[in-house]
């Protein structure tokens, strides 16, 4: 009920709305109504209250909530079901107990804190709270075990569509998953499955995003940045959710209607690394060479220094500074 | 205990181990000896006592349990923990069960009856009491997400290969995880993962092998038959389910050190489809030529009326009467 109020205040839009009103949209006693604004007061949302004219809502609040994420998606949005915690291990972890418990496909887990937040190859995730977005998305998927990596890329393209549109800072794509800003790490991509041979049954799709940290740990200093550092101000964090959210759901559509050929040129147009020398590193052994592109599939083309062609299906890559 | 003191009736291969030597072997008093003896005749094992010479195995109880199964595997065995059931849904789901809480690599998961047995794509798999192997393997490789359907390859050799060591019957591989004796469907492998594009975290080999049944529901009649219909005689399962684990040991084993083309000539030599005109139903459609063989990775390879080459990842094959 908080969100419904929360989103009645929002969509009148700088305006007042009157208590009778909400009271009667939302069938509830005025009582109520102004129990609900005292409790998104205390959640740190600054709601005016003008008689008999009613509440206009001033500023959100910078903390994350469930209510705040849910009053902002649309009714037949993609991601139907938000699971927010304060403090979590990890969200993927979460995610995955949900799926246990039978969650379905547009399912999303928001935490304000991870405890023990993943990345790829079993890398921890530095994951603060207040300060970033660390968030599972659970879909279900038509799709076959070796398509699956290309969620990794489609994700990324939706991050780097909803940073640029939130935060007006262009960011870049580092082959499969991080995301780059000034060429520092601001955002890493996590894609974990449960499939047999023939089909993905389920998959969780991690997004951790630095978002307002001024500090970080100095093992990761030099190598990982936030939005704010780059931008200098601070980016409220439930737009962004809902950008990425939003952004994900049209490519996602696209994506199963007309398969990955659609996300392709998207995913490339942000990409860093297609051209450049590179370093790859792979279960196989280390490959140096031009990265060429990502093929249909989405699997990496590298072309070494004898004009050899490599696939790279999973691995890391560096760019080196010449 | 019961294990303990199986083993030792076993391993004395016939001629009598005394009282004295079992509770000195066990550290443990005569009287518990007896008290093991008398659980074991329950289980239903026929132990001879004669005095002054001690117990004699006359005949195994045609009961599973995990005290049979673990009293005849070798203890640096790859398959270390066995998670026995008399009855469950499915032990695809005990495992995955299991992995949460933590299961290593190596766990057996054997139930005497599964209420919800799964097949692939969905499908029922029908498993009565007392009549089949239905059994999960915990496995943790070190392998890529396209390595993982090479592991069902490997465990239909494991199954087929036991198969025809314990009864004497020569069995054939349908790809990817059929097996058919007489043209007719004994054992389905399903083999479940999770992971992320990186890398397997877990994998999951369900096997399920008609082994005592003489009757199956007019539904799969006409398609399924058991072990024991084509041999005429009743299966000891208890030395089958060894006989597949010691299989996959040493495959696995070799797998792991060689790859795939150490596996690929032991599954195309009990192949049935190979060389033979199939029909081959995908998510992409529907495709009919001739079954080449499987290329280094475990794919299919069709050549179809026109001379054209497709690889085939997923799917049901049939192959048409003449």
């Amino acid at each position: 009920m908080k969100a419904k109020v929360l989103k009645l205040l929002r969509e009148i839009n700088g305006q007042y709305i009157s208590g009778e009103k909400i009271s009667s949209e939302l069938s509830c006693s005025r009582t109520m109504v102004w129990k609900y604004i005292k409790a998104l007061r205390e959640d740190g949302y600054v709601i005016e209250a003008v008689s008999n004219k009613g509440y206009k809502l001033v500023s959100i609040s910078n903390h994350l909530s469930d209510h705040e994420i849910r009053s902002r998606l649309g009714n037949d949005h993609l991601f139907k079901e938000i699971s927010y915690h304060e403090e979590v291990e990890s969200t993927q972890n979460i995610a995955q107990k949900l799926i246990n418990q039978g969650a379905g496909s547009g399912t999303v887990v928001i935490a304000n804190e991870q405890t023990s937040g993943r990345g790829r190859l079993g890398r921890d995730w530095f994951s603060p709270k207040d300060k970033g977005i660390w968030m599972s998305l659970i879909l279900k998927p038509e799709i076959t075990l070796r398509e699956a990596p290309q969620l990794t890329l489609l994700a990324a393209v939706a991050v780097t569509r909803a940073i640029s549109s939130v935060c007006s800072i262009s960011s870049e794509i580092k082959w499969p998953n991080d995301i780059l800003v000034d060429g520092k790490k601001v955002c890493g991509i996590l894609t974990e499955m449960q499939a047999d041979p023939d089909r993905i049954k389920s998959v969780i799709i991690g997004i951790g995003i630095n978002v307002n940290q001024t500090d970080f740990p100095s093992s990761i200093a030099n190598i990982a940045t936030s939005l704010a550092k780059a931008r200098g101000e601070q980016v409220e964090r439930s737009e962004l959710i809902i950008q990425i959210l939003n952004e994900f759901q049209w490519l996602y559509e696209a994506y199963l209607a007309k398969g990955f050929s659609f996300i392709k040129p998207l995913w490339e147009v942000n990409a860093i690394s297609i051209g450049k020398k590179i370093v790859a590193t792979t279960a196989q052994g280390r490959l140096t060479g031009i990265a060429e592109g990502i093929n249909d599939e989405g699997v990496l083309i590298l072309r070494d220094d004898n004009g050899k062609v490599h696939h790279i299906y999973s691995g890391d890559i560096t760019i080196p500074k010449d």
